[in-house]
C-alpha cells in the first residue's frame, strides 16, 4: 500500500533533522561492540558495562556473603554472580562475615546472622517485600540486600541489579520495597496440542510431549524474567480447558514444570474445564448441587495436591462463549465456584472465577452483562474465590473504559484481567506499548466507595478491604526466540509485571528502566525511544478505533478492519452490533436514551461519561450515537474529526518508524532490523485500518473526505474480499 | 518404567570402565572452555581451533584472492571469512593479487583472472562441482578454491571449511568433486498454519504471516546449511497440498524466501494440489484432457515465473490418501503429469510426481501398487518429469527392502523419497542415524539392467541413462532452536545432504565428519559417538519391528507399539494386516503362496527374497509367514528369536545411554544434558514398544518368554489403554 498523501503538523522535518544527526548522535554512547543479539536475554542481558560506568560499582561489590540454605536463595546468589559477572566482569570473593570495604551482604535475618544485627526496617516489608540499604557493617562499608523471606531476597537481588544495569547511582542503593498485590499471575492461553490461543509468538513454551522426561532450559529462564518482576503464580493453560489437563498424564507433566518454578517463587495454577466430572471422571452430572460431583472435585483436588504440594489453585471460566458452567444445571456462579472453593480449601487451594461471561440469549448491550450477572453475587463467594475482571465490559479493545465491575463488589475480592497478547493491537508486528493505557485504566477514579477509589484502589485491596488481592496478565509469551514475537512486546510483560507488584508506578518510568535493560543506557536513544513507546498505543487506537469505537476487526481471527462484519450466529460477535452506523450518525448510545449502560458506574463517572459535553472525547462513541455532523471539541465535524484520527494514527506510525530509523546506530543491527521491519508493516497495516474503516464509514456518513486528506486507496469491496485463513492465534 | 532384567552379553562391565576412565579420556581433549551452546549453529559452529591445531593453517591463510562480482560469490566470501575467523582467529587481507605465501585464491575462471591461468582439473567437473588444489603462484605456495560456476565456489568454500574443522592435514586439500545427482532437494511437509505433519522440531519455518515483508534471519541460516551440503532445492509446502499457496498472495510469500535462497544456489519448489483449477479458479473440473484446464495450468505457470523467474517446479501428490488426481476423471498418473509438465515446460520447470499411491480399493497387498501402477507408464512421461519414490514399498517403516520399482523404469527417470523426519522412528527424542539405513538401500543390487546396478546407480542415472537425475529428502526441519528437535537428528539432515550429493559415500565417514564439526575433535569422543550412531538404526529396528515386522505404530500419531491396532477405513491402514499373526505363525507372505510380491523384483532378487533359506533375516517376515517355532539361524526359534531381538534393542539403547554419560566432560554441558534427557526417554519408550510387542505377540504364539528375559512389566490391555490424543506432528 502506498503511504497516505497527508503528513499532519510539522512532523517531518524534525524527523530528517534526526537522521542527519544520528551518527553523531550515538556513536559517543556505543559502549561496546553491537553485537548481533536476537532477544532471547529480555532484559537481563547483564552487558559489560562501560569502564566508567563500572568504576563506582567496582569498590562496592569486592565481597558477597551470602548463605544459601535454600534453593530459592541458591538461584538468587547465581542470579547475583551471573549479574556482576556479566556488568561488572567481577566476581565478588565469597566470605563467610563482612571484612573488608565493599561487601554485598545478602539474605533474611535467618539465612544470614550478620543480616539479624542490622537495624533494615524489614518489619514494614509485606510477604516478598525486600529492602536495599548501605551500612557500615563492622566498619566496612556494605550494600544490603536483605528480606524477612527467600523469595524476597531473590525479589531484591533483581532489583539490586536493576540499579545496575539502568546505571543508578550508589545514592540510589535505599529501597524498601512490599507488593500492594498478593498474586502478580500469567494467565496463558496455551493448548495441549501447543497452539495458543491468541498466541502470536510461537507454539507455547510448554513442550509437553516431552514433560516430563524433558526440562527445557527455557523454562528455567521464563521463571527468572518472571521472578525478575516479582510475578509469583502461572496458569499454565487456556481458560478455554481442556478437561485432560487434569488427569494424572498432564498433572505429572505439569508437576514438573512446578519444580523448575518453585526456587523461584512461581506457584502454578490450571484451567478447569467444569464439565470435567463428565469428561474424564465418568459421572453423568457436572451439576454442583449433586454430591458425586462436589466429592469428585474434592477427590481430584487431593490428586493434585498429592502431586503438586503448593498447587495454586484452579482458574474457570464457565457459562461463557459456549465453555459450560453452573447455569447448565440451573445454578449460580456462585454455586460453581464454591464448590470448586470447597475442594481445593484443605490445601490452601483459590478459586479464580472469570467475570468475561454472556450469556446464550442476546443481550441489549453485551457491555452490561457481566456486572449485571455478578453484581448480585457480591458476599455470595467463599472467601477462597477471586471474581477475575477484564479491564474494560467488551473484550480487551484497543482502549475502553474502566470495567463497571470495579467497585462494585465491595464484599468480592475482584482481580483485574488485562491482556498483554495484542489480539486486538496489531498482533506481534505492531509496535504498541500498553503501559499507558494500563496506568489509564489503574488510575480511573470508580468513586466506590469515594472519591479517589482508583482501580488500582480496588485492586490492591484498600478501597474495600480485600482479604485476597490479584492481577492477572493474559502471556505472550511463545516459542519465538524474542519470547514475545517482537522485542517491544517484550515491554509488555515487563509493564505487566512492574504493574502487578505495584499499579501506582508511572508507565513512562517503567518504558525508560525497561529500554535501559532492553536496548541500551545511551540518553539519546532512551529518551527517543521512550517517546516512540509513549504515543504508540494512542496512534493504534487512533487508526484502528478513534473517539471511543470499538469492536471493528475481521471476525474470528481478529486481523484487520472488519468494520462490515454483520450476521453470523450473534449480534454481539459483529462490527454493527457496536458501530451502529447509519445515515444519521455512529456510536453506541449507552446513555438513558440508549442501553443506559451509564447507570453502572457510580454517579460521578455516570453523570461524566453520560454527558456528551463532558464525556471524555476518547470515549465519545462509546457512549453516545452523535450525528456524523456532530460538532467535536476541534471545531471539527464528527465526520472530519474521524478522518482526522485515522490519518494521524497512520501518520504518527510513519513517524515512529522515521524515528527508528535515525536510532540504527546506537544498538545491534539484527534487533534493529527487526523492529524496523515490523514497523514497515505496521505502517503499512494502519494506512489499511484507516482506509478501510473511512471506505465503510463513507457509505453512511456520504460526506466527503475532507480537503487534505487523501482518498482510501482501494474501494470497499477491494477491502471486503481480503480474506485470511491462516492468521496465527485462531485456535 | 523400570528397566528390563536382563543384560545382554556382557555390556555393563565396559561401560562401567567407560565411566571410571572419562574425565581422563576427555580433559585432555577439550581444547576450548565448553561454552553453552544450543545447537543453533548446526555443523557451522567455527568454533575457535587449539593453537597447535590452529599452527599448520595460519602460514597457508595470509590473503585471499577472491573478487566476488555475483551475490552467490560474495556469500561464498563471507562464509569464508566467518570461519577463518572462528576456527583461526584470523582474517586474511584481501588483495587482488597472490603476492606471498601462504594466499587463498578462490573463484571461476570468468570472476578471478589468477584461475583462469591455472591448470586445475576444471573441466571435468559437472554443474556445482569444484576442485581445491594447493599450487604454486606466482612463486608463492597458494591454496585455490575453484569451480566452472559461481555455486561450485560456494560449495567448494564450505568443503575447505570442512577439512580444516576437521583439522585435516594441508595434503588433503586436494580434491575434485562433481555431485553425481542433479536435483538435490528437501521437501518440508508445512501446511499454511505453520503446522507440519509429521514434524517434530516445532513449528514451519516459514511464517507465513509475517512473509513477504519480514525476512526471518533463520532463513539464510537455513540456505547457508544446506549449500554447506549441496542441497540445490527445496518445496515449500506439504505434499498434502493446499491449493491457496498458488494463488498470488502465496506465491508473493514464496518469492520472498525464494530471492533469500537465490545466492545460495537454492531453488524453490511448490506442491500442487490437483484440483487447484476448481478450487483457486473456479473451473467445474479439473480432469487434465479439458482445455480450459490445460489453459488454467499454463496460465497458472506463466503467473508463478513472472513473479519466482527461477522457480523449480510442482511437485504432486495425487491419487493417494485421498488425494485429488488424473484417476477422479478417468485419466492416468502420466495424463496428469503431463499436463502439468506441459504447463512449466516453456520456462523450464519441472514436474515430480510422487509414486506413493493406493488406490481407492482394498489391495491384496499394498507393497505391490505402486509398482503395479506405474510400470504400465515407463516411457510415458514427458521428458521433465521425475517420479518420485519412496525407498521402500510400504512407507518410511523402520527398514524396508528397496522399492521393486527402482530399476523397473528404464525409460523414466525415478527420484529417491527418503524421509528424514523420524515418523515411524521415535520422533524427535529417539536417537537414530539413518546414515546407515540408506546406505543400505542405496547400496542394494536392484539387478536391472544387470548385476551391479544399485539402487544409487538408479538414482545416478548411469544405469539407465536418465538426463534428469534426482533426490529428496523429507525435512526435519522446524523452529526450535536446534532446527531439527535433538541434536543427533541434525545429522540426519547432514547425512542425506551429503547422500544426495554422492550416494557412493560411506554413512560411517560422514558420521565422522558430522561429529568432528558438530561436537568435537577430541579422538575418543569422536570413536564412541560415532560407534553409538552406527549401531543405533539396528536398535530401533530391533525394538520396534525385528526380523522384517513392519507398519506396528499406533493409530493416526504414529507414536508407540500399536501391534493390535485393526479395524477402520482400509485393511492396509492397520498393524494386523501387515503383521498377519495367528496361533500357526506371523508374517506377510509376498513369496508364490502368497501375495507374490517377490516377483516385482528382478529374478535373482525374487529368487533370494522368497527363500526362507536365503532371505535376509532381517527381511525375514516382510516376506515369509513362518510358524512360531519356525528355527531361525541362531538356533532359537521364530518366538525366542523376537523376543531376544526386541530385548537387544532395549539393551542396545541402554548401553547407548551409559556410553553417552561417559562423555560427560567431553563436550558443553547444554547439549549433553539435552541428549541424555532424550537417551533416558528413548529407554523408556524402547522397553514400552518390547513389553508392549511380546505382550502382544503372545497371545497368538501361547508360548512363554524365554528363560532369562524379563516378561512385560504390565497387562497387554494396559498397553492397549493408553491413549496420546496430542501427539506432535499428527495434522
Amino acid at each position: 500500500m502506498a503511504p497516505g498523501h497527508r503528513s499532519l503538523g510539522g512532523g517531518c522535518a524534525p524527523v530528517f533533522r534526526l537522521l542527519l544527526s544520528a551518527w553523531a548522535l550515538c556513536l559517543a554512547f556505543v559502549t561496546q561492540p553491537a553485537v548481533a543479539e536476537d532477544g532471547y536475554d529480555l532484559w537481563l542481558r547483564y552487558q559489560p558495562l562501560a569502564a566508567e560506568q563500572r568504576a563506582p560499582y567496582t569498590p562496592a561489590t569486592a565481597q558477597l556473603v551470602m548463605p544459601t540454605p535454600s534453593q530459592t536463595l541458591a538461584v538468587a546468589r547465581d542470579e547475583l554472580l551471573r549479574g556482576l559477572n556479566g556488568l561488572l566482569s567481577r566476581t565478588p570473593a565469597s566470605v563467610e562475615q563482612v571484612s573488608t570495604a565493599g561487601a554485598i551482604l545478602v539474605g533474611t535475618p535467618r539465612s544470614n546472622p550478620q543480616i539479624a544485627q542490622l537495624q533494615l526496617g524489614l518489619q514494614v516489608l509485606s510477604p516478598g517485600g525486600y529492602v536495599i540499604r548501605r551500612r557500615n557493617v563492622g566498619g566496612h562499608s556494605t550494600l544490603v540486600v536483605a528480606a524477612n523471606d527467600d523469595v524476597g531476597v531473590l525479589y531484591g537481588v533483581f532489583h539490586f541489579l536493576r540499579l545496575l544495569q539502568t546505571q543508578q547511582p550508589l545514592q540510589a542503593f535505599d529501597v524498601s520495597e512490599s507488593s500492594r498485590i498478593q498474586l502478580r499471575m500469567l494467565n496463558h492461553w496455551d493448548n495441549l496440542d501447543r497452539t495458543v490461543e491468541r498466541g502470536y509468538s510461537g507454539e507455547s513454551l510448554w513442550d509437553w510431549h516431552k514433560l516430563p522426561d524433558y526440562l527445557d532450559p527455557r523454562y528455567t529462564d521464563y521463571a527468572r524474567a518472571n521472578a525478575s518482576l516479582g510475578i509469583n503464580a502461572t496458569v499454565l493453560t487456556n481458560v478455554n480447558a481442556n478437561a485432560l489437563v487434569l488427569t494424572p498424564t498432564y498433572v505429572h507433566k505439569a508437576a514438573a514444570l512446578a519444580e523448575v518454578f518453585r526456587p523461584y517463587g512461581i506457584r502454578v495454577f490450571l484451567t478447569a474445564r467444569f464439565s470435567a466430572p463428565v469428561e474424564i471422571g465418568g459421572l453423568k452430572t457436572a451439576d454442583p448441587a449433586d454430591p458425586a460431583v462436589q466429592q469428585w472435585w474434592k477427590d481430584k483436588a487431593a490428586e493434585i495436591y498429592k502431586i503438586i504440594p503448593d498447587f495454586g489453585g484452579l482458574l474457570v471460566k464457565a457459562n461463557s462463549e459456549g465453555q459450560p458452567g453452573p447455569q447448565d444445571y440451573g445454578r449460580t456462579h456462585a454455586d460453581g465456584a464454591n464448590m470448586l472453593a470447597d475442594a481445593v480449601k484443605p490445601f490452601g487451594g483459590i478459586v479464580i472465577w472469570r467475570a468475561f461471561v454472556y450469556s446464550h440469549e442476546q443481550p441489549d448491550d453485551r457491555a452490561k452483562q457481566a456486572y449485571d450477572e455478578f453484581v448480585p453475587f457480591d458476599g455470595k463467594f467463599r472467601e477462597n474465590v477471586l471474581v477475575q475482571v477484564k479491564n474494560g465490559a467488551i473484550d480487551f479493545q484497543p482502549r475502553e473504559p474502566f470495567h463497571p465491575l470495579f467497585g462494585a463488589m465491595p464484599k468480592t475480592p475482584l482481580a483485574m484481567e488485562f491482556q498483554i497478547t495484542k489480539e486486538y493491537l496489531g498482533f506481534a508486528t505492531h509496535l504498541v506499548y500498553l503501559g499507558t493505557f494500563w496506568e489509564e485504566v489503574l488510575r480511573a477514579d470508580t468513586y466506590r466507595p469515594r472519591k479517589g477509589s482508583t482501580v488500582a484502589k480496588i485492586l490492591d485491596g484498600s478501597a474495600h478491604n480485600y482479604a485476597r488481592t490479584a492481577i492477572a496478565g493474559v502471556a505472550n509469551i511463545g516459542s519465538d526466540r524474542n519470547w514475545s514475537g517482537s522485542h517491544f512486546d517484550q515491554a509488555n510483560w515487563y509493564a505487566f509485571g512492574r504493574l502487578a507488584w505495584n499499579p501506582m508506578l508511572s508507565s513512562k518510568a517503567i518504558a525508560e528502566e525497561w529500554v535501559r535493560m532492553t536496548f541500551s543506557n545511551d540518553p539519546k536513544f532512551v529518551e527517543r525511544t521512550v517517546a516512540i513507546m509513549m504515543k504508540s498505543h494512542e496512534a493504534v487506537v487512533d487508526y484502528m478505533t478513534p473517539l471511543g469505537l470499538h469492536h471493528l476487526m475481521g471476525r474470528g481471527h481478529h486481523y484487520g478492519p472488519g468494520p462490515w462484519v454483520e450476521g453470523g450466529p450473534r449480534a454481539d460477535w459483529t462490527s454493527v452490533y457496536f458501530h451502529r452506523a447509519d445515515e444519521n450518525g455512529i456510536g453506541f448510545g449507552r446513555t438513558k436514551t440508549g442501553s443506559n449502560a451509564v447507570a453502572q458506574y457510580a454517579p460521578p463517572v455516570a453523570a461524566e461519561f453520560g454527558d456528551v459535553k463532558r464525556v471524555p472525547e476518547k470515549f465519545l462513541l462509546w457512549f453516545h450515537h452523535l450525528p456524523w455532523d456532530h460538532r467535536t471539541r476541534s471545531g471539527r465535524i464528527l465526520w472530519d474529526e474521524l478522518v482526522y484520527r485515522y490519518t494521524r494514527g497512520v501518520e504518527t506510525v510513519r513517524e515512529m518508524g522515521a524515528e527508528w530509523q535515525s536510532l540504527t546506530p546506537c544498538i545491534d543491527a539484527e534487533r534493529h532490523a527487526q523492529v524496523a521491519a515490523f514497523l514497515k508493516i505496521q505502517k503499512d497495516e494502519a494506512k489499511w485500518w484507516r482506509d478501510a474503516s473511512i471506505a465503510y464509514f463513507q457509505t453512511f456518513s456520504k460526506r466527503p473526505v475532507p480537503a487534505g486528506f487523501a482518498p482510501p486507496e482501494h474501494s470497499l469491496d477491494y477491502y471486503k474480499s481480503l480474506e485470511f485463513p491462516y492468521t496465527p492465534g485462531h485456535y
